[in-house]
């Protein structure tokens, strides 16, 4: 069983990932927002590439039945019932409701892994949950981080990292390639995540739209339970 | 002044490296290879692509002038008068000689990093000559590992590290991105480096041809004080 890891959603390789079971991060904040929402009853996630695309689709459902969420650049689009932070996704707000998502990195992402046999969702909050999943599956894994605008992120490696240390305490065999052992070591040097991710450029754009509750609750370890897997254009509970 | 890394000669994008010092590492070993030559007093080092082509433009130079290097798959190539290790780049066999050299990473990213401002040469052996001078130009770099057959190479990447954690010693305000910080963490959390590389893929592979005098001398650290930079389709002292 072998674990790789694609840096960011720029660097997504057809030949990499066909076969293989990706696991996509962008847990500031997508994934989070994705796990958050299924774990607190949310029927569905369809995630979309553009605004207009959302918006467009949105026609099919009845009103009542839905809710817009997403950002650009990360602040809530007009119009849209609820911006990018987990902490909205409420059992009050989501519960039966299909969720559809449009965001900078995450969604995008998604859509470039299409061609994965599987596409599991993780943030830190599931990490742990998706280790175990990974490991009942038992067939090649590829983290796809999906970065910032196309750059590497410290905060999607080291989620990587904390999946891989959560793998290795069941199965000390894993095939690390060279840049899922960094991770690891990256996470064996750096448990405290809300400290390592004051280093992150993503941290600093956060932290100037003083979205410090998002931080806190993005970089919880393992609380949540669920594995969203993203198949036929939704995302819900594998 | 800002730092940043590409992880392998696949990622390599002109839009991140033109206006830009590149500064070009294959330290197991095209590049240890490149230091230690012209340390010892060669001429110059001209880096080709393919075989093919270094044969052909051998015949533009007196036999007696030039020296054939490289590898395939880490292994002489037949008919060239070395390998692609630094350890056969002697005084006695490459002063005031021309190298011409062909290897499967090194050589490819330099091809590739061709739009950058400038193009600086480093390994291990040189990374602290390479800090100094870098500060020196106080221009926008980027790191580019060689890597391994397009893939993220441990030991390429601390070797980023340790330039980045060197300049950090003279200036504390270098703005550094994601990447190039986790580099300079790898290189605090494993000062030394012969314990880190034994992790890496390709240790692996060089171990497995009984390789062990080039991999401890490629991984010491700032042996040599030159800086060989690319100009020209040429390598020299800069």
């Amino acid at each position: 069983m072998r674990v790789d890891i694609i840096i960011s959603a720029d660097y997504i390789d057809e030949s990499k990932i066909e076969n293989k079971i990706a696991v996509v991060i962008d847990m500031f904040r997508a994934t989070s927002v994705i796990v958050t929402a299924l774990n607190n009853g949310c029927k569905e996630i369809i995630p979309y590439l553009t605004i207009e695309e959302t918006l467009e689709h949105a026609k099919n459902f009845n009103r009542e039945y839905y809710i817009l969420g997403g950002e650009r650049k990360a602040v809530k689009i007009d119009g849209f019932d609820l911006s990018n932070s987990p902490l909205e996704y409420t059992e009050a707000i989501v519960k039966n409701k299909t969720v559809l998502m449009t965001t900078t990195n995450g969604t995008r992402t998604l859509t470039k892994s299409i061609c994965a046999k599987r596409i599991l969702i993780s943030a830190m909050i599931n990490a742990k949950a998706v280790a175990k999943k990974l490991l009942q599956i038992n067939e090649d894994v590829v983290i796809i981080n999906a970065g910032t605008n196309g750059n590497f992120s410290m905060d999607d490696y080291i989620c990587g990292g904390y999946i891989i240390n959560e793998m290795l305490k069941k199965d000390k065999n894993l095939e690390l390639t060279d840049i899922a052992k960094t991770a690891n070591m990256i996470y064996e040097g750096n448990q405290d995540i809300l400290s390592y991710v004051k280093h992150a450029t993503h941290y600093s754009v956060m932290k100037s739209l003083e979205l410090d509750d998002d931080i806190e609750y993005c970089t919880r370890k393992s609380i949540i339970d669920i594995v969203p897997e993203y198949k036929n254009k939704k995302i819900t509970c594998s």
